[in-house]
């Protein structure tokens, strides 16, 4: 059983909701903001629901918890979210001034780190941990792109 | 007088957005969407009165441009922005694969190519234009930046 107000636990809730993302056929990326161990937003990768490239799990957990707190910069909040950012995405973390960032797992295409190199785009303080419940992540990402290629196998049948 | 359907006319219809940001305060940034020659997207930056750190000219009019073709991809649209894009918005104009982008000024503290040197974020297809109208733009940030510093030295006062 999972402690609360661990790294882990608030991660198993980002999981909860990119398995939402699942289920709505979107590439499986939760996000959960959290400020002095209260969750203040929730958000799941939108994009094929709302038509927008823009609409990814970090991108309406920021504005969620803005509107949440009336408050454009984010400071004392930490950002769980289960695929490494993309640079969009890392761009919005660092104008919101987010003080910590938690991954499970990193992203070799479009990771802001892993595929850029830009640790450098975030302030020095921020800190980042990558790995928190990666493997549960991990294969959610896997089950999704093999129900992908699964569903597009047998429409050419 | 302009002719229309040019470059510098849809500049000059973003310009009118950055002045709107400017009335109300905001950096002043605006963005036009164009497709086939129709403007269908007018954006300027909202950041403060939203307290949304993401809220940036382009993002707004992406999300509005989609939300009008219904569609996450803008492949014929041109975006037109008086100031040089940041690294999270060149990435929104990388995922909703945007065909060409006007710029009128370079933003040296920013922008992702004139800071960051990303231009390699952006499909190699991209059109990329600067200059355009570049004197009004950078003026208009002139004139913010004095008008906020001449607001603080009056606080002090």
């Amino acid at each position: 059983m999972l402690d609360i107000n661990t790294d882990a636990f608030f991660m198993r809730e980002a999981i909860k909701q990119a398995k939402k993302a699942f289920d709505e056929n979107e590439v499986p990326v939760g996000a959960i903001m959290v400020c002095n161990n209260h969750i203040i937003a929730k958000a799941y990768n939108q994009v094929e629901v709302l038509s927008d490239a823009t609409a990814h799990a970090e991108m309406i957990s920021i504005t969620s918890a803005s509107e949440y707190l009336g408050a454009k910069f984010l400071n004392d909040c930490t950002l769980y979210v289960t695929l490494e950012p993309c640079m969009m995405c890392a761009g919005a973390i660092k104008w919101s001034r987010i003080s910590k960032l938690v991954i499970a797992a990193a992203d070799e295409k479009e990771g802001f780190i892993t595929k850029y190199k830009a640790n450098h785009l975030l302030n020095t303080k921020t800190e980042i941990i990558f790995g928190i419940e990666e493997k549960e992540a991990t294969q959610l990402l896997k089950d999704f792109f093999q129900k992908l290629r699964n569903n597009n196998q047998r429409n050419w049948n």
